[in-house]
């Protein structure tokens, strides 16, 4: 089997613009970053302000697994499927990050013949937004701590700044801190700690922005910690709002690429889908929709996490309504679901598949409370067998889903074309009544109960002592009527990883909340969310590698 | 006065293609990043191997003073100057790190009508070689824990790790922190720091490189710490140094943009003049070699840094000798080496531009020491008086120096065209007889020591108990053969920056030695010196400010 980047390699990529002539993008609406990859303007969306949008495909999945979904695989076969059924379809998609990248993954950019490319600099560095993001999050920190070192007259509580620094890397060492030691001259010592910068507030703000007016207004709104007496100090305090919206000016614009079939990709932002809301910018989302008529994009993790928090924060303050929902799943990942060690994977095994469909089940519910049509998407694997396939397919033909089997890492777009097909009659047939799931004028308990049963099945919610505290004080400070961004487990539908399949009968504990007033949701955490990750005990980066001619290896 | 930011909007910029078409660089030798800004293959190199290299011509400069001697300033207008006397020139600059921009400089890209443009872009994220640098660096430490975390199998004492973090940013808060914290899942807890990135190894490499190959080795043999018995670990022992070159791939390829003049600048690397050798990347000085008749190059702080590192470090490694070098003084800057305070530097006062300008007269000498030809560039302003200037030029005469009055910010390369003829002369004298002052072969010790007398002016050097034993250690390891990258504060020729002027009769003393063996020099640390700058209590950051159309303001 090739890898990855050996498969990318072999493509002839587009001049990208070839690819932004195609979409009717002007001359001054764009600028290269190399022959492949180009920023686009923010004036696009004004001037395209009347067009009609294009119908937009929202694919989440099952809570993922050690198998394997390859939801980012079939949302670029997808895209490249519809291209090959005729329609003018752009594929818009988050931003990989380098920390899993060098750790685990060792690329983000789908795979087989279902990538975006060039791969290789998608996954490094790229344009340089997360870098940039890194940069503002990091230089607010030294404002803070200078405008602490200097006199402090904002009276900033040393030990209650909640904002952390970054890296776009996995470093478990840096997840707690102390800084500021070495003497008078150094700042003054205090605890802190870094996030991966995909988790950091400021990429969350990125992703959410509709404008330079707007990213503005949301960074001043960042609350960076509190005074002696618990009133939050926010940075417009600091008055540092305008540089950091200068550090971001180019990496507020989309990013355009390709897929391996030319597809028109905007790849941009990328926020955790756990402490924040996990999906692509709605900059880009609204920019793909003006120059496309159909726009494939995704939500991170499974669609408790990542298409909930499309549906009731991205779509609501986007303004966006998706015409169709794919939820992704393996017959692999769903036997897993059912209890199956990773080793007895490659059998037919029809009663873990049985024992683990309830966990589709569920998140092809939630879908349905949200009123949004769906498809059923299977990323077939060789092992798979006919009696699990016809099991599936008769699993959804009982419920009346439509299931598409599809082999797009193998085959690209001619791999999803079932699927673009169903797609596109579902989109006809136009049953969506969407609705986000709760109002913003309900209360903080209850959209967090709301979430916990709808989307999760659990009982209900129970919340500790500090949470139900800053509940009060978030009332007071009238951050109330933001959404909520639930950090969660990907693994489980409930707050424990180990909880697979579809439980039932738990509780989801709410152990502390954190608002993030710029980008406008307050998180609840919920067990132990993990905002930095390590590294494994051999890290993908072990096997990559530059040769003499300035060629990459070890990406995949 | 109009900032520096308004006068670089006025300019209207050629198309980077434009800019490329004259310098004969083929279409598959750059790449466009925006349209102002390209990045340049180092294919270039090899396909004009035969070419005749251009001459080169390095800027320095009098010790700086807070006065201001504005060498990029010159270089810049130097540039344009021979431009307009119909010479084929680049200018090659180094890269502006971040952290001064934010803090206290908000800009470092030349001035008024001698800068390079697009400045904003220049100076905010560039082409993100620095931030490639910070990434490497920190993936670097990343690994480091990662190892000693899952087992430690090459030994490495958590005492003895070497290797720091890196931010490009000013935060004096990040100086001495304690990393690893928070119990057994996050890591072995032990003392780190940050480094402003410009101080990275890594950044004194990539401007050592001369091909990928080069690179991958020079990062291979970088000393991250040492084991129990004091043997030292290299980047190689943990075999990650394919995986530091991948990151670097794009960093290494020297950026092109323009003058306001629109002569070609090539603007590559930066690292720090103190802890590292302060000059632009030698891929970069040798491409503008290569594709131009005359390269105007500078080095960091004054000749006692940056010009001494070119010649003995830079110049070695690349096989590169100046055809002539202009050592940049002002006559504000050369009354505070007099003794004036700055408040009354706008009125005449001979007896302190006399009893200042020794400073210029030792950096003169200094030059003359390495056998180079030189001009004394007079970077005018408006208070400077008849009587000053004629002080000076007849010092100048006196000496047999050429001298020349520059007035480049205010009019461009036309305020450059006295002094672009003088150094047009003094190549075609070919005067020059170029060598480094010491022999490789000579020892840690006496290298030292020829700097600290030949270059400083002191009567020796005096090393602490822990440099001695380095010293036996280096030997050992066979680092003795290593060039000296002196670390020194940059504002008088000794090791005190309160030691203005010309002092004499001072002993320098050597605090401890680092050995950079990757960048494959031996720093040599005297006195304090800062490698993580601090924010002023008013940061220029306070001003910077984008508006709703996405225009910048409060750079400068």
């Amino acid at each position: 089997m090739q890898s990855d980047l050996a498969i990318a390699n072999q493509v002839k990529l587009k001049p990208i613009h070839e690819v932004i002539e195609r979409l009717n993008i002007r001359e001054d609406e764009w600028e290269p970053y190399g022959h492949y990859k180009a920023k686009l303007s923010l004036d696009l969306i004004d001037r395209l302000a009347d067009k009609q949008d294009g119908k937009l495909i929202l694919v989440t999945s099952i809570n993922p697994t050690p198998a394997g979904e390859g939801k980012s695989t079939v949302s670029v076969g997808l895209g490249q499927a519809l291209q090959r059924l005729g329609k003018k379809t752009v594929v818009a998609l988050r931003e990989p990050s380098l920390g899993p990248v060098m750790g685990l993954k060792g690329g983000a950019t789908g795979g087989g013949y279902s990538q975006v490319v060039p791969m290789e600099e998608i996954n490094l560095h790229f344009t340089g937004d997360i870098h940039a993001i890194t940069t503002a999050n990091n230089a607010l920190s030294a404002f803070i701590d200078n405008h602490i070192f200097q006199g402090n007259t904002c009276g900033i509580d040393t030990r209650r700044i909640t904002w952390k620094r970054v890296l776009d890397l996995n470093d478990r060492s840096l997840r707690e801190v102390v800084v500021g030691l070495g003497g008078v001259k150094q700042g003054i010592p205090r605890q802190d700690g870094f996030n991966i910068t995909v988790a950091s507030e400021i990429m969350a703000i990125l992703c959410l922005a509709t404008s330079y007016q707007d990213l503005r207004e949301r960074l001043g709104k960042i609350v960076v910690g509190y005074k002696l007496d618990e009133t939050p100090v926010f940075v417009r305090d600091l008055n540092v709002q305008g540089a950091l919206t200068l550090l971001l000016k180019e990496a507020l614009k989309p990013n355009l690429v390709q897929t391996i079939e030319g597809v028109p990709a905007i790849i941009h932002g990328g926020p955790f889908a756990n402490i924040a809301h996990g999906c692509n910018s709605i900059v880009a989302t609204k920019l793909a929709s003006k120059v496309a008529d159909y726009v494939v994009t995704e939500a991170g993790f499974g669609a408790d996490l990542g298409a909930e928090k499309f549906l009731n924060i991205k779509a609501r303050v986007g303004n966006l309504t998706p015409n169709a929902v794919v939820v992704v799943a393996t017959i692999r990942a769903l036997k897993m679901h059912g209890g199956l060690d990773k080793q007895f994977l490659v059998e037919e095994n029809l009663s873990a598949l049985e024992k683990g469909i309830v966990n589709l089940e569920k998140h092809v519910e939630t879908i349905q409370a949200f009123g949004l049509p769906l498809v059923v998407a299977i990323n077939q694997f060789g092992t798979d067998t006919e009696k699990e396939i016809d099991f599936i397919k008769s699993w959804c033909a009982r419920r009346r889903i439509e299931v598409s089997l599809t082999t797009v890492w193998a085959n690209g777009g001619r791999g999803g074309e079932e699927l673009a097909r169903q797609v596109l009659a579902t989109i006809e047939q136009d049953n969506s009544s969407f609705k986000p799931l709760y109002d913003l004028s309900a209360s903080i308990k209850e959209k967090m109960t709301h979430i916990a049963k709808q989307v999760y099945g659990a009982k209900g919610i129970e919340l500790s002592a500090v949470a139900e505290e800053q509940i009060k004080l978030f009332n007071k400070y009238g951050w109330d009527k933001l959404p909520i961004c639930m950090a969660k487990t990907q693994y489980s539908l409930s707050d424990q990883p180990n909880l697979i399949g579809r439980p039932r009968d738990f509780i989801i504990k709410i152990r502390e909340l954190r608002p993030s007033i710029g980008a406008g949701f307050i998180v609840a955490m919920t067990g132990e969310v993990l905002t930095m990750p390590g590294l494994p005990k051999e890290p993908a980066a072990l096997k990559m590698d530059l040769d003499d001619q300035g060629r990459a290896s070890g990406l995949f």
